[in-house]
């Protein structure tokens, strides 16, 4: 039996919902509402003490980090449709892929998406109810980014996320220009990872990188990968965003 | 054939040096001097486009990134004694650990080593000759990382790489209550990563830690792991660190 708690079908819980649309698993999906801090409650802290979404039950076992769910579901369930190569080389450049986007990707994306949405969302709370909601973070770090998206990331901080996801967004092209997905001729979770920390967010949050003429293979890439049911299906699942933030300014959803 | 370049048997070279000694793997070693900056020098860039060790070469297939190189041994080399727990939980145990050492100790033990070992080594070359150094570095990050090392790391950057090497040593102190190893009652990759990265350094460049009295457990540990003959081989491999800097205040080697 397997279940996943998660959030809206992007990032860290797209990521997720991805491998499990693709290899055709049965689970229970159990939404956690980050509008509502639903991550920071008991009930949800007593299941993953970092408070944070997406997080695997398999029969009652745990297991944190959308990385590492993926890579568990490929051991767990080797009879499903794999997403990780069979040979220890094409193994090795998915994890290669997937440790740049962890380690270089993901968290840059993630500070626009904070500085222009969870930006006003934190702006919105009440002084000392703000200081209530972030002591009950369990992770040091999260505290820290609440904090900093309240009172706005720095300009130098922006432009070297900015730089990042340029850099990263040029290493793809690149790579496009040889091989049909990332690392090598096979949809990988390095695709999927790629597709829900950054891919799908560029044109709506970075317009002025102009993606389409700057990056035309990932554009490509992005319509390929996105036409497949089992991501489809997993971009299907509800979306209950704050429609007033889904709309603000028209670059977050 | 196997070979791996690497430097000296510490950090990530140390990393990567044992799981060949432990799983019994003949391979050349091929040493690259960072002392003498060659880890930037056209014959290893053309290698390995980052400009960093440690780099497996198998038969002409070049792997890079100690955590990729560790479970591409573990994939490629499945006769030899394993380092990576059989069972799909216990294989994402390590690798939650080893996440959280990439991401959350290994640089910030990292940056206390810059600090005190190559800011001296930066501050001894000229101004024209260190631009020119710091130009052929292909990593933007890198480049970063030796102008800030050569000016000196902010007392606040300092700070709070202590304070996330404490928290990992607790954390690993709570979990050595728990499991005799880190991930389990095995000896895997998340050992060796925690003990190369980490748990080697705490004694000889934080004493004001108090590490025996903090977390008599992970001595204990630190004890029972060095004692292995894989991880003694390794240990063994030649130490070229300039004798200047290895007695530099007698807190690096």
């Amino acid at each position: 039996m397997l279940k996943l708690y998660h959030a809206e079908p992007l990032a860290n819980s797209l990521k997720a919902l991805i491998p499990l649309k693709e290899k055709g698993l049965a689970f229970e999906s159990v939404y956690v509402d980050l509008h509502k801090f639903e991550q920071h409650e008991p009930w949800f802290v007593a299941i993953n003490p970092e408070g944070q979404v997406p997080v695997l039950d398999h029969d009652g076992t745990i297991i944190t980090q959308s990385s590492v769910i993926n890579e568990y579901l490929e051991d767990a369930f080797p009879d499903a449709p794999p997403l990780r190569p069979a040979d220890p080389v094409g193994k090795a450049r998915m994890r290669i892929w997937n440790k740049f986007i962890d380690e270089h990707v993901m968290n840059y994306v993630s500070i626009h998406g904070w500085h222009r949405m969870v930006g006003v969302i934190a702006r919105s709370i009440e002084a000392g109810q703000f200081e209530q909601l972030v002591a009950r973070i369990p992770l040091h770090e999260q505290r820290e980014k609440w904090k900093t998206a309240r009172s706005g990331f720095s300009p130098a901080d922006l432009a070297n996320a900015t730089r990042k996801i340029e850099v990263a967004v040029d290493k793809v092209e690149q790579q496009l220009r040889q091989t049909p997905y990332l690392a090598g001729d096979q949809f990988t979770l390095a695709v999927i990872n790629f597709l829900s920390h950054c891919a799908l967010a560029l044109e709506r949050m970075f317009p002025e990188m102009n993606v389409k003429v700057r990056a035309p293979r990932l554009v490509e890439w992005i319509g390929r990968v996105t036409a497949r049911p089992g991501v489809k299906a997993a971009l299907a699942m509800p979306d209950r965003t704050n429609p007033a933030l889904r709309t603000f300014s028209g670059e977050v959803r």
